[in-house]
């Protein structure tokens, strides 16, 4: 069943409006009496479509649904900036793996130079397709896209636990790091996992997390592309915490 | 530093044919004297470019690499056939997170048909996908696209462990089979995971592999896309036998 997420003022008023709209009348062919999920974020509800206009669809609630789909940590993804379109699958499939935010980094091996306007877009962009995947993947919050930003302007001082991906120490035989982070976490726990753009991340860049409190962690024997890192370490977050 | 597979022929002669030499020529512009690892799948060996040629690379071995990068078990994906180019995804990620085989599946929710001249030359694609994933992500040994296949034609009895990605075991709560299957595993056993297409899996389908001796398990609490579940999957068996 598709679920939609709704302003608390909306969920009052028993109706969506916005590009959900759009995606009930063209996408799904809604119709009267079609049923659907609707959330403000803090109750989820088996609804039933009552009216549907040009401009907005209203709903009859019907029961509240208990359906906790969260990680029980706040898990946020800062990644170096990738190539091409890289940046949509990663917010996509971080969306469903559980992410709370996705952020992405300029670093010094970061090729991408976006102007401000771009930077715009982009930034309605990444977070649309988060808004879309969190609907898709049935969650309870909605996942962001929290911005572009350059490494040395982050604030990452409000995380119980820094991850660096570093496949150097996974070359070096050391594989533990990245699961004692993760057994260590406790619950709400917030976690910031920083994965480098193509090219890696510089080592002046290592040096400068290590002193911020970062732990360098290989994920796995191979090399992972960039895009395929985060969502290696969102599912075993997920396989850790949540498959018992 | 860029990796090569060639034949055991081609190492006993110290050469790289085929695509592999474009490659070097065009895309890493390798020059004599550059540093390469080559290996035929049982020795890989650091080498350095002795001559460039159009059609071929002759390569000076000079020593023997130890560096284990395979899962400790045979792991092969049978993916329901997805729709658009999911299978090139599915493919390159299977293969850095080790994967041995990946077999597309026609299943009774299947949209896309393929006619016999299209499957081969899709063969061919994805099977060289895979090659360049296992030369990118530093495998051992190359992994494979199986073919495309039916699902009732697919012999499973020469696994040790079936398990289905089935998120309507994750609904009823339970989340603790693909774990307890996962942790099952000995060195060496041979595992299918299948995956239904983006329609899901019909529950006759569902009957008949549970017949089979195939374990139903939920790949934690959000609903994922059928290019997702993959990668879940072998992103914690690596993290249940690799992180150690």
């Amino acid at each position: 069943m598709q679920q939609y997420f709704v302003s608390q003022e909306e969920m009052k008023e028993s109706i969506i409006t916005g590009d959900d709209v759009f995606h009930i009348r063209s996408v799904m062919r809604g119709r009267v009496g079609d049923k659907i999920i609707v959330t403000d974020e803090t109750v989820m509800y088996l609804a039933s479509i009552s009216e549907i206009n040009k401009d907005n669809v209203k709903f009859i609630k019907e029961e509240v649904i208990q359906n906790e789909t969260e990680l029980p940590f706040f898990v946020d993804i800062y990644q170096g900036y990738p190539k091409g379109d890289k940046l949509d699958d990663i917010c996509k499939h971080s969306t469903e793996l559980g992410v709370n935010k996705v952020y992405a980094v300029n670093m010094k091996r970061t090729i991408v130079k976006l102007d401000a306007k771009k930077l715009e877009t982009k930034f309605l962009r990444f977070d649309k397709i988060m808004k879309e995947a969190s609907e898709q993947s049935h969650r309870n919050r909605l996942a962001h896209f929290g911005g572009v930003i350059d490494l040395k302007k982050i604030d990452f001082s409000s995380y119980n636990k820094l991850i660096l991906a570093y496949e150097e120490t996974a070359k070096e035989g050391d594989l533990v790091e990245f699961k004692k982070a993760i057994k260590s976490l406790n619950e709400g726990d917030k976690v910031a996992i920083l994965i480098g753009p193509e090219g890696g991340i510089d080592e002046e860049e290592v040096t400068y997390l290590t002193k911020l409190g970062f732990v360098c962690a290989g994920l796995g024997k191979r090399i992972l592309r960039t895009e395929t890192a985060s969502l290696y370490a969102l599912s075993c977050i997920s396989y850790e915490s949540e498959l018992k």
